[in-house]
Order: C-alpha cells, then structure tokens, then sequence
C-alpha cells in the first residue's frame, strides 16, 4: 500500500471485494486497480474460469468461488449480482464481512432491495444502496472498462437508517470511480429510472418486435439507435421490470399517451398539432446534456 | 472535365444540378466533388447567403436562386426538398432542365411523390425516384459530410412507365455517390420505411416526451440513444408523416400491440412471458447488421 494515487488516498480501502464480476463489476474492479483506490481487488463468483478470465484482464488481483470467504478481510464489498440475487447476497456480505464492512450495491432498482437488506441489523449497519448509471447492452466482463463510471452519475440512495460513517465511506467509495453523485430516497430513485431507464428499455424492445428481419436491409441509424439496448439479456430486463413492477406500468401508461396524441393528430392529418407535437418532445430532447459517447 | 475519377467516368455527367442544399444535398455534393464524378455541381436554393456557405465549404461549384437558370444545363437534377415541395420542385426541373435531363430525388417517401410526378408527361419521361437511406438529426450544409451515402442503402423506385435509360443512369448515379441498390415499387417502399424509419422516429419523439427534463440528470444510454433522432426538425417530419399515413398508422398499431404485450405480462407479474417477450425482439434485433458507427 506504497503507491499513492487518487483523490482518496487516505481513505483507500486495503481490500476490496467485487460480488459477480461481470460488464459492471470488471469495469469497477479495472478503475479501482488503474486508479490505485484499493490495496487488493477480490472477485466473487461461482464461475471460476470466468473469474480467472477477469483476473487475467486485470479486473480483480484475486478471486474466491465462497463468498464468506472472498469478503472475509474486506473494507468494501460491492455487490454487482441481478437484481433478483441483490438482497440475498448483500446480506451474505454484511453477515460474512468484517464490522466495520462497507457493503455497496449496483443495482438498477432501489425500493425493495434497500427496504430488504434494512430490515436485517447486519445489512442495516453496513449497507448504502448505490446505482451507478452506466452500462451496455453487452455483458461479461470482456466489455469491462476502467473509464465506464468516468463522469457518470451514481444515486446513492441513504434512508434515515444509514449510518453516517458508512454513507461517507460510499461517497468515497463512488466518487472515486469518477462517479457525480446524486442522493436520492430509493422509492424516488425508483420512479425517476423508471422513467429514464426502464422506459426507454421496454419501448426499444417493442420497436425491435416491430420490424421484421426482413425489412432490416432498409433500417438505418433510427432503427439502430432505437433498438440498442434491445441486445440486452432477457433475464436482467426481465428482473428489473418486476423488481420496478409499479413505476414502469405508470411511465408505460404516460408514455402510451403520448403515442395516443399523435396518432390521433396523424389521423386527423392536422399538421399544426403534429408540428406542436414533435416540437415539444425535440425541446425535452434539446436539453439532454447526457453522455455523448459510450454507453 | 479533364480529371478521370471514379467508377463511373464513361457515364460522368456534365454538370449536376442539387436542389436543396442542405445536409443531404450537400452530402451529394460533397461526394460528387470528392469523387470526381461530375465536371460541375451547381446548388440551387432560395437562400443565396446559404448557398455561398455551401459553395464556401466545397460541395458546390456554383449556385442559382431560380430553379429555372440552376437547371438549364445540367444532365442530372438531384431534388433534395422537403418531401411537401419535392413533386412541385422535380417537376420544375424536368420542365426546364435539357430534354435529356436525369431527375432524381432523395424524399424519405416515395408513392406519392412518385405519382404525382409521372402524372405529367415531362415527369415521366425523365424522373426516377430514390430515397437514399442515410440522413442525422442534424440539419443544414454544415453537417453535410462526403461518405455520408458509402456503403448505405439507396432505394430505387421505377415503375412501368420509368424509361430504361433514365434508370439505368439513376443507378450509375447513386451507386457512383457509394451506395447498395435497392429497387422496389413507391408504395411498397413507403410500407417498409414506416417501419424502419418512420415509427423510430415516432417512438423516439413519444420516448423524449415521456422524461421530464428535471429527470435528464439520471438518464443515460438507453435514452440518449432511442431519442436522438427526436432532436430532428419538427416541418420535416410531420410532413414525412402526413405524406405516409396509411402505412405509418399500421405501424403504430403493430407497435402499440408489442408494447400491449408487453404491458399486459408485467401487470400479471408473469417473469415467462417477459422473457420471450423479450428474446424475441432481441431476436429480431441481433439480426441486424446496420451502420455501426455515423448516422
């Protein structure tokens, strides 16, 4: 622990542990080895030739197949498994790491998973709920990139009953990934990305089953561009859908309007309110100041 | 015209009339000019400081302000208008044009365009329809850019009454500027193009109204990427969809009933029916093999 780099030099974790190593968690584990911000990166999975392959493109130093075991001499553990696995194995973390364990998640869903790692004392204890907003339609830790949070946000999503120290330490922690932070209560986070996130996911998919395969020699940047994240996997979406169940039906609902409205002026063939139309969504658009590259 | 360029040097034509000249006019006349594929490009537009900033950035040679004058020596007129002015503007252009002026075009939609045109005897004797697929968010001659057609599909629209010298050049054209043929009749194109290209563009502009602009702060990729093309100009598009509604409202209905589907198995909580929902327009999407990188 000689090297001194990074902007939280006297906060830098001697161990760090990464449960599920896969697109989000290699990427974690690559910037915290590139940047120095930990003593020793632990992979967890149940893979071992896949946690060998994120060893061996520098993504963790190490790797355990035994989660009480890899987070056994841990300062942080981030938790980087399915939405559907996220409580299950935070609280895996919270019980089999040290006290003073920091456990921190990257879950694109908030409301349940916070709600159920907080009703065990251990998870209450140890637990900030966190969701970096980055990703890709890929997976595997081969897509993995050491600049992926770079200047991405990342909620943070603290309740009254997160311990302050711990709070601290998972600003720390993702800010010095390169992540802008944003705290928010987790059933807002939830409706926010329901929105932004899940939304956008759902309507890709659907405008991906729209096109026939057929017709695609005549699709172009729209078609591609609007249907990306429809490469995605099926169970991840899946998941993240029925965890976020209530929120998306709703930004579903406000969305179906939408596309109401302009068939109806379609229709109607009134030009003056397809122009209205299309003008107001252009000016939401026009103030997107977003991430331009990557994903 | 003593510079032998291009694949097309038996066939290069004189000079080439654009009509239009904005980012797709300006593409063609980049590309032309590049390529050495004709002796002289002049712009034609009803806005001289614009066409000076077209000349200025090299994708044209010269321009006029009467469609008349622009014409009257070109071998071919390439209509680049908004699909509201484009039956009006090719007419011109055959009217005035040489008798063996080529017109061709490159309107986003086709079966009217192309009927109205052929309705006129001087149409019909010199005009075929194109729809180069290849276009941005972006508008203006500052954005035009030389490869913008390389490698993207063009399609081709002669009907029975098309001369066979006028298509014959009409490929010699397009195919010269880089792009893969495409030929099918106007309203079968119009079909197929409210698929891929319309509804995205639909979706895209219903997608950005959905997010509120105090949410953009937690939108990232997928949003980024299925609204881009909202940011498109609003007279455009609500009169590319006007001039195609019968097939843009069948894909609306195709794609309101996917996202049904969609809507009615997370209301049921139904994690089967959300994954084949899912695979399958993955499938769909995984299929293709569009243009990676541009617009």
């Amino acid at each position: 622990m000689s090297e001194v780099q990074g902007a939280s030099v006297l906060e830098r974790p001697g161990t760090v542990a990464i449960v599920g190593v896969g697109l989000i968690g290699g990427s974690i584990g690559l910037a915290l080895r590139s940047k120095g911000l930990a003593g020793r990166v632990v992979g967890i999975g149940r893979d071992a030739p896949r946690l060998e392959e994120a060893r061996r493109l520098g993504a963790i130093d190490a790797y355990a197949t035994d989660l009480a075991e890899g987070v056994a001499g841990a300062e942080v553990a981030v938790v980087c498994t399915p939405v559907s696995r996220l409580v299950e194995d935070a609280l895996a973390a919270c019980r089999h790491g040290p006290g003073s364990i920091l456990v921190t998640d990257a879950g694109s869903t908030k409301a349940r998973i916070v709600e159920g790692i907080e009703a065990d004392p251990r998870g209450r204890a140890a637990f900030v709920g966190a969701h970096p907003i980055a990703g890709s339609e890929r997976q595997g830790v081969a897509h993995a990139r050491a600049d992926l949070f770079e200047g991405r946000t990342c909620v943070l999503t603290p309740t009254a009953r997160t311990p302050p120290d711990r709070l601290g330490r998972a600003r720390d922690f993702w800010a010095g990934l390169g992540c802008r932070l944003i705290e928010v209560d987790p059933v807002e986070h939830d409706q926010r990305l329901a929105r932004t996130s899940h939304l956008p996911h759902a309507v890709a998919a659907a405008l991906a089953a729209s096109v026939p395969p057929e017709l695609l020699g005549m699709a172009a940047g729209a078609y591609r561009d609007g249907t990306r994240v429809a490469g995605a996997d099926a169970g991840l979406w899946a998941a993240i859908f029925r965890e976020n169940r209530g929120p998306v039906l709703d930004a579903l609902r406000e969305f179906e309007s939408h596309l109401a409205t302009f068939r109806e002026a379609l229709e109607a063939d009134d030009g003056a309110r397809l122009l209205a139309w299309w003008d107001a969504a252009k000016g939401h658009r026009d103030r997107f100041e977003g991430p331009s590259l990557g994903v």
